[in-house]
Parts: structure tokens; C-alpha cells; sequence
């Protein structure tokens, strides 16, 4: 068998969840929508890798702090919600202004709204991946905020009808481009 | 707040699907089961990433091959052809034995039997992760074999009952450890 081809219709079968990667450097918070955390190493050090575009402005900050945080969304997230942080731009809005966080160590903020868990991680490998960079997280704390369903990424599409960020690396975001798409 | 803990707990909640990633190398065929497929990059060129246990065979292959396919599993999967796949070590037995495949431009297998989707990828990059080596892979061919619905990771745990393999990365599979499992 030698008939290449790339049918982009076979990456939306690979599963993921949603979440809002975050970071702080210099006093200015930011977080971005993604589809993409996944974990690497589970005993006994857990790692966890995220993939950014290069231009988001979160990756720009994430590359300086070194450190990064992860809200795992629940199923019952409200699309204004997702588009504070998915549709906006945090160069010109401050995302946190709408949301409640608690900073961890004073340092990394973690979402509380809509969160079922958090994770917070020291960046301790990039790698740059053609339009991304995949960061390599060392986790250094994890805890369940609330009980409830993750939102999955089909989730997201079959029951929220949401726009998606134009930066997002999976080609169903890719292809679903809307007019509001800034990158985070 | 400062109150560093690590509950593994959090870690369930990270969505994934499941899938068998293979290789050959030298005449060797052999795959594994993992929960540890993500897309990176989308526009123009395709990457995926995998992370696989340092001890496992299909990662010792990959390493000299440079080279996987990835096939995503359906949710109809029976568990022994999981078990095939994930309970038991291709270092002393055939797992290519007892399903359908098809080369792929005569180098490598691309899984037939209850795969939703199936990848190519060339390696372009290995990262270590502690115990795990992150793979990232530039697609080379994608295709869609079957319309279903794939097999996520918690309906693998919710609906088979089924066992984990000692090297999965998940907490998930590493807190349910069963007596017959062997590095794949």
C-alpha cells in the first residue's frame, strides 16, 4: 500500500479535552483556550506537555515565566466564558478582570470559575514543532476544584457551536475559523 | 495561596481517546496501546506527538525506526484485542499475528481491524520525559477507514473494565494495575 494521502477528517477522531492555559511574567496575567494537554509521565514525577501557537501572546509569556498553570473546563462552561479567553486578545484585555483566580505560590494564577481541576507546572523543555511550541511541563501542584463532567472537544463543537481560536493547532478549530478569532 | 499538594485525582480529568501505536524495524512488527496521542501543528504541515514508557519494545523499535503509524481505536474495540495489544510483550510474541494490517509504502503497519483512523508519521523529534520518551511525528498519511465513534479513555474505564498497562503515563492506568500486565 502506497496511496499517500492526508484526509484531515482523520484528526478530528483524536479525543481531547478543553482547557485554559495560563501564565504570569512581569505582573501581566494571560491564559488561551486550547485543546491540547496531555500527560506524559505519571511515577513518580508527572509531566504534562501543552502545544502553543508561536503568536499567541500567551506562549510570549509562558516563554519568559517558564511556568505554566492548566484549568480543566466542566462540560457546563457558558460560551461567553470560552470567548473571554479564547476569542480575545490579552495584549489589548485583560482576561483575569472577568474571572475569579487565586494566584499559587503569588506567581501562577489558577482559574476557579468553571474549573473541575488545576495543575501547575515549571516549564522544563520546549520544543518547536513547525506553527507551535510544545512545552513540557514538571508538575509541582494538582487539585480537584469540583466535582463534574470534563468538556471534551467534541463536546464543545456538537453542543456549544463555538467559534475556534485561529491559532488552535487542531484542524477542526482550523477549519471553523469566525470573524472574532484572535489569537490568545 | 501556597499550599502545595499533588492530588493524582486531578489527572483523570484530562480527556483522551485510545489508540494502538506500531512500527517495524528490521522485520520486527509491534504496537501498543496508549492513551497518549495529541495533535500539535495543523497548518500547513501536520505533527503529532506520542509518548511511550522507556521499557516498552514498541518504543526501543521506534527509537531505531524513526517511524509510527497510529491507529484509532473504535468504541466497539472487544477487549481482547486490546489485550493483545496492551497486556502482553512483542518481545515474545507476534501481536501482528491475530489481526489485519496492510503496509504502508511497504515499511509500515496501519492496524485494519476496529480502527476508526489511521496515521503515519516520520519522527522529527524525541524529548525525554523521565520515564517516557515524547515523540514528535510529521504526518505523512492520514485516512479515515470507518465511520463510529472512538474510544475515549473513560469509556474504556467506564464501560470495559478493563485492565492497565504497568507503563501507561496515565495515573489512571498506573492506580489500576493489573497481574497480567507487561510492558508492551
Amino acid at each position: 500500500m502506497s496511496n499517500k494521502q492526508i484526509d484531515k477528517h482523520a484528526f478530528y477522531l483524536i479525543s481531547s479535552g478543553v482547557y485554559i492555559v495560563s501564565t504570569s511574567c512581569e505582573g501581566y496575567l494571560n491564559g488561551q483556550v486550547v485543546n491540547t494537554v496531555m500527560q506524559v509521565s505519571g511515577d513518580p514525577e508527572i509531566c504534562v506537555v501543552t502545544a502553543l501557537h508561536k503568536d499567541n501572546y500567551t506562549t510570549e509569556l509562558v516563554m519568559k515565566s517558564r511556568m505554566f498553570s492548566v484549568a480543566v473546563l466542566e462540560e457546563e462552561v457558558p460560551m461567553p466564558f470560552i470567548g473571554n479567553f479564547g476569542f480575545r486578545c490579552g495584549r489589548e484585555h485583560d482576561k483575569f478582570s472577568n474571572c475569579n483566580y487565586e494566584m499559587y505560590d503569588g506567581s501562577l494564577p489558577i482559574i476557579k470559575d468553571h474549573t473541575l481541576a488545576a495543575f501547575c507546572a515549571d516549564v522544563i523543555a520546549v520544543q518547536e514543532v513547525k506553527t507551535h511550541y510544545l512545552f513540557t511541563g514538571h508538575i509541582k501542584h494538582a487539585e480537584v476544584l469540583k466535582q463534574g463532567t470534563p468538556l471534551t472537544y467534541k463536546a464543545y463543537h456538537e453542543l456549544k457551536k463555538g467559534k475556534s481560536p485561529r491559532n488552535a493547532p487542531s484542524s477542526v478549530f482550523n477549519d471553523q475559523q469566525g470573524l472574532n478569532d484572535i489569537p490568545g
